[in-house]
């Protein structure tokens, strides 16, 4: 067939050319089956065709992934497979895609690192604030951040905002929409966010302080697009969204929108089939810390060791250590964990992640005083002396 | 604190008063276990708060969710839990974050069914095209339809526009790309679709036949809605995504967009962990099915039994079952297995789907002829033969 003269020709993108990716998977099974587990990744995330039907030349030594390492246990090995960075291109999506995407549905496979050299890095521009632009933001150089939801769903819009300026009155940092709040009819968008966003600000010109109003800004993506321009319009000191619900890249595109430009917080909302199963899915800490801060995330929020959730210690610490290890350029987040934080765990919490964290407590926070910003002052007063009581260790 | 008088007033949703949906919980453990559990998610889904801090009155009676049945088995029980309509309002993400939002993240809970009444059916306008409007399109009022995928990546526009050619010289009915194609430097999405969709346009103009070219449109949303456009200036004949990259809004969003009006085919590429565990995620069904048909999906991808992937055959069968059954307004789609599907199983497919089905045939095909063409028109006579055999079991 005869190609028409109006058909585009291709960029070349020639900075990708050579460069490569790799991928660790915890493969179930001997060494013999990771082998050969290995072999199907190479074919399963990239050209799709078994072994003898792959054309010879660069698609075979170009695009078919390569097996760069295999480490076998008895029942559990882990194998590296490496990618050509053309079979991504500078897509998030396809990042993904190539690193997990038919082979996520195999079971006995488990993403535990991905490994992104600084020619692929560069195309995400990665956390607008990081760590260090949220402490700048709230004024709070050093001692571990303190985080809560604005709840239960079913409150009036005056009466979250009235929970919203008691809080920043007790001197919470971040003041949060619970994940559950969206534009339903007891609290609608517009005005829940419009009245909290002025209720912070108030509170915040009384004490002099820095609260952070978060809003939920959970949808499709055009109308969250719309919400998070509304919400900075009136005041916002943030945004949350769910990139299980809204999709990953939604949190990548509106952490490079310059018209936006607010910390984005990223709530673990119907993404739990990522990391409930300890041989498919992914590493908590991959899926938790990694993906979420290569989007753009500055704090992600997850359940924290200890609570109503099943996340271990370890898992959870693993979370903080992708979140602030050096990755390229991108910025260091906050772990943001939550689930039973309060008064009785708050020391033990700092204990595991340090001063890096920013401490989300719910329903904790309602029980330590009947006066809401007494109770706020009280939790503040305790991260202080946790503070100055030593070093704290970091998951690093 | 005083409110501003700017703030907006919320406008009410009379029509959801009253209503309620309901989602069919699987809980790992004893009846009692399930009781304490399913009380937990009445809880968890809504407000967000142990039970004895939630507010009496409107919150506690009308926006917590309520247990509506237990059945128990000895080590497994179904738990029905019903939630007030007003708690999502008329969003797809709010809807799937009421139903399974923090609730994903504990272990031991899937998701059996979200049965949902035509109140809140009506916000969701559904598939476009269905299984009826499909075949319309394609002139082929009864029979298994046949798909297959441009592949293997790494091969040029031109390369993956002969291919094209030949599948729908041979008869195939919808030539979708591989969903590994993005917009990478050997096929950049441009010039790929122009002249993927011109060759398909040629090879129908000689055989008479009305095969659809299907791009894949899988990108972040803005990008993804133009490309969405530019593939439809040149003549696509329907879009592929992955929901689990793109978010499963970005299914309906595009759905919805008359500017658009293609038919969608969905990939389940990224989104395996929602299935793999047999204790964890959703049904396959619940997920393949029910979830894609309610963003819009025309049809739906997923891996058939017997083949590379571990779904069974009764698991395969739910998905039909929940992409054909009757839900509300909402068009039955087409189930799209795919992964092993070939001469040699071809007959056992059909046996199993029924004939409202569309085979999604790839390497298998390759494998029948060394002329492609003569392949896909050897595989459309087995079609055929299977139907005019004798009757088809239907997965209902």
């Amino acid at each position: 067939m005869a190609a028409g003269a109006a058909i585009p020709v291709p960029s070349t993108q020639p900075a990708l050319s050579g460069v490569r990716f790799s991928v660790t998977y915890q493969v179930e099974g001997d060494p013999f089956t990771a082998e050969r587990r290995a072999a199907d990744l190479c074919l399963e995330q990239t050209v799709e065709l078994p072994e003898d039907m792959v054309p010879t030349g660069s698609i075979r030594d170009g695009i078919v992934g390569r097996i760069e390492a295999i480490e076998g246990g008895a029942l559990t090995s882990q194998v590296i497979v490496s990618y050509a960075a053309e079979t991504v291109g500078t897509e998030l999506t396809q990042l993904l895609n190539v690193a997990f995407g038919n082979s996520s549905i195999k079971p006995g496979l488990r993403v535990l690192n991905i490994d992104l050299p600084d020619a692929i890095l560069r195309s995400f521009r990665g956390p607008r604030f990081g760590i260090a632009g949220l402490r700048d933001l709230l004024g709070a150089p050093a001692r571990p951040l303190l985080c809560t939801a604005l709840k239960p769903m079913g409150l009036s819009a005056v009466d979250l905002a009235t929970l919203a300026y008691r809080f920043a009155l007790g001197g919470m940092d971040v003041i949060k929409d619970d994940h559950g709040l969206a534009d339903q009819p007891f609290a609608p968008f517009e005005e829940r966010v419009a009245r909290c966003a002025e209720a912070v600000r108030l509170a915040n010109r009384e004490t002099g302080g820095a609260s952070l109003y978060v809003p939920n800004v959970t949808a499709a993506f055009p109308l969250l697009r719309e919400r998070a321009g509304r919400a900075r319009a009136v005041g916002a000191g943030g945004l949350l969204l769910a990139p299980a619900l809204t999709g990953l890249d939604a949190v990548r595109t509106l952490a490079d929108d310059d018209a936006i430009g607010l910390p984005l917080l990223v709530h673990p909302a119907f993404g739990g089939a990522w990391t409930t199963s300890p041989t498919c899915g992914m590493d908590h800490g991959v899926y938790y810390g990694l993906l979420m801060r290569l989007a753009g995330a500055d704090g992600t929020i997850f359940p924290s060791f200890g609570g109503r959730f099943a996340f271990t210690r370890d898992e959870c610490r693993g979370i903080a250590r992708f979140a602030t290890r050096a990755i390229g350029h991108l910025r260091a987040i906050l772990p943001v964990p939550g689930g039973g934080i309060g008064a009785a765990t708050l020391a033990d919490a700092i204990a595991a992640y340090g001063r890096d964290v920013m401490l989300l407590v719910g329903g904790g926070l309602l029980r330590l005083s009947p006066d809401i910003a007494a109770g706020c002052a009280r939790l503040r007063a305790m991260v202080d002396d946790s503070v100055r009581e030593g070093p704290c260790t970091s998951p690093g």
